[in-house]
């Protein structure tokens, strides 16, 4: 899987996700309007809202960028009702060329962290049948409970030809308190880069492995040590945007080829459409988050340019 | 809601939980049979099943047990049929008196952390209207992200008087990976612990905070430690039974009063049935399952009654 979203990567020219991260608060009155209306101010109604609104983003950024990334709480938010926009989702983005991450930072041990695995990323069996719960092309994976948490997602990629992001250093300011604790004198997501290295050793595909890594774009001086220590891990960094990240703070992550990182915006993109910056587009959230992505490409790119060596400049 | 769970286990003098983590292998052919006739050998099926052998499972221990504990990795693997029994088990187990604890370990930053926390835990509003999607007493937590991913939890839990159980020392073989590190001269888990009593102050109701924290039988020689760095979390233990937890193990990880932890068991419980020992049974489960959680009350009160000075002796 991992091989085809670099080429995507390299077809669109766009290093870039769009998080569609919903929240009622980001979607227009006139779509929640027509899905109350239709379903009354209920879990349907809130599922159904987030759903035409992912559409309408997805409908107008699928020829930009490779990929969407659905975050699962802000539609297990809303119950079952939420997770079939989830799913409706899902088949949405990928009928539109989309690869899809599920960003559920799930993590379990044997058993449980398969059942995870095979729901979002395989299939399940009943009896004579077999099914696809949730059809995702990646997940991201939490590492706290160290392989047994995260060795049943790889024999799922293995399996069905699906990837993971590992959990290794995320964006919020608080992500220091247990990840840059010191362990042999270098941060403990170091070691978590080590080990995402050696889980993806049987998984490489062309340059990278079905087994990447999240880093977060708020701490820049960690990018390069991770390259490093991840040479055929492909980043997925979020924190672009809304969270604080720059153009300039994603070079680290990135090879001198312009490859090895897929940065990811959520809020920036899908309420872009709330930004003064882009309210010539009033309610039309779909080119409002069109020109936003423009823009973060336009950034991104810039910054590529400028790393010395690259291929894209 | 700790205080009351607390007092629920003195009643039944049973700091046992019975872990709801179905697997169809464990689901005996008849009630297989009823949902396929019914659903097809489909996800609603195997919804369906899931359900019907819970049921059948609450049935025959809510007079025993305080409480369940729901994987939600088990349901989630069916899709939305799948997360519909998930939900309908919570409320079954609840009307019978039970409290339950959704052992979900999702851990994520900011408003997506309170959305987790939310679904499972709080409610949710649509327009005017507000929804409880789920409705667990309790969720497991993965504290990797730091507090940023903890603390929208902990404020659910003001809001609604619900609890959570923060992922310390997990019980599996890979546990130490990470947990064990060693950080200024301690492993860990340690600083996790730490953390959990520091995130736990503001609600402490009665002897124990509503923040509590999650470590496995099978590192017996970690409970001592942790019940002095976290007096006032109440310790839920999984890893007794099919994981290799004894009774003799549980001690450390109980207050000489016989109080502090609570201890899971779930194949060991709900798959007993099919174990040689219950073979009387034959596909009885309720009976079975019965029989299985008063030889496990027996183990940890006789290991309780050995533990110098307890009240239970």
């Amino acid at each position: 899987m991992i091989e085809k979203l670099v080429s995507k990567i390299d077809e669109k020219n766009a290093p870039v996700v769009v998080g569609l991260d919903p929240s009622l608060d980001f979607i227009p009155d006139r779509i929640k309007r027509e899905s109350f209306r239709e379903y009354g101010q209920s879990l349907e109604g809130a599922g159904d809202a987030i759903y035409r609104f992912n559409k309408e983003i997805i409908d107008h950024v699928s020829d930009l960028v490779p990929a969407v990334k659905l975050q699962s709480a802000m539609y297990e938010k809303y119950g079952l009702q939420g997770l079939f926009s989830y799913k409706k989702t899902i088949e949405y983005a990928k009928k539109k060329g989309l690869f899809v991450i599920g960003d559920i930072k799930r993590g379990d041990i044997g058993n449980t962290s398969r059942a995870y695995a095979e729901a979002h990323l395989g299939k399940v069996k009943v009896g004579e049948m077999t099914y696809e719960p949730y059809g995702e092309d990646f997940s991201t994976v939490n590492p706290y409970l160290g392989s047994d948490g995260v060795r049943p997602f790889i024999e799922i990629c293995k399996e069905y030809d699906k990837g993971i992001f590992v959990l290794v250093k995320t964006s919020n300011p608080s992500s220091g308190e247990f990840q840059d604790r010191l362990v042999d004198g270098r941060p403990l997501y170091e070691e978590v880069a080590g080990r995402v290295e050696e889980w993806g050793k049987d998984l490489i595909k062309g340059d990278f492995s079905e087994v990447g890594a999240v880093a977060g774009a708020t701490y820049p001086e960690v990018g390069k040590v991770l390259r490093e220590i991840m040479p055929h891990a492909m980043i997925l960094v979020p924190g672009y945007g809304a969270q604080g990240g720059k153009g300039e703070d994603l070079k680290p992550f990135f090879n001198k080829d312009g490859r090895g990182a897929i940065v990811n915006s959520s809020r920036g993109i899908i309420a872009a459409w709330q930004k003064d910056e882009y309210k010539e587009f009033k309610d039309d959230i779909g080119m409002a988050s069109r020109q936003a992505v423009i823009d973060m490409k336009e950034d991104i790119l810039n910054a590529l340019l400028k790393k010395e060596g690259s291929l894209w400049s």
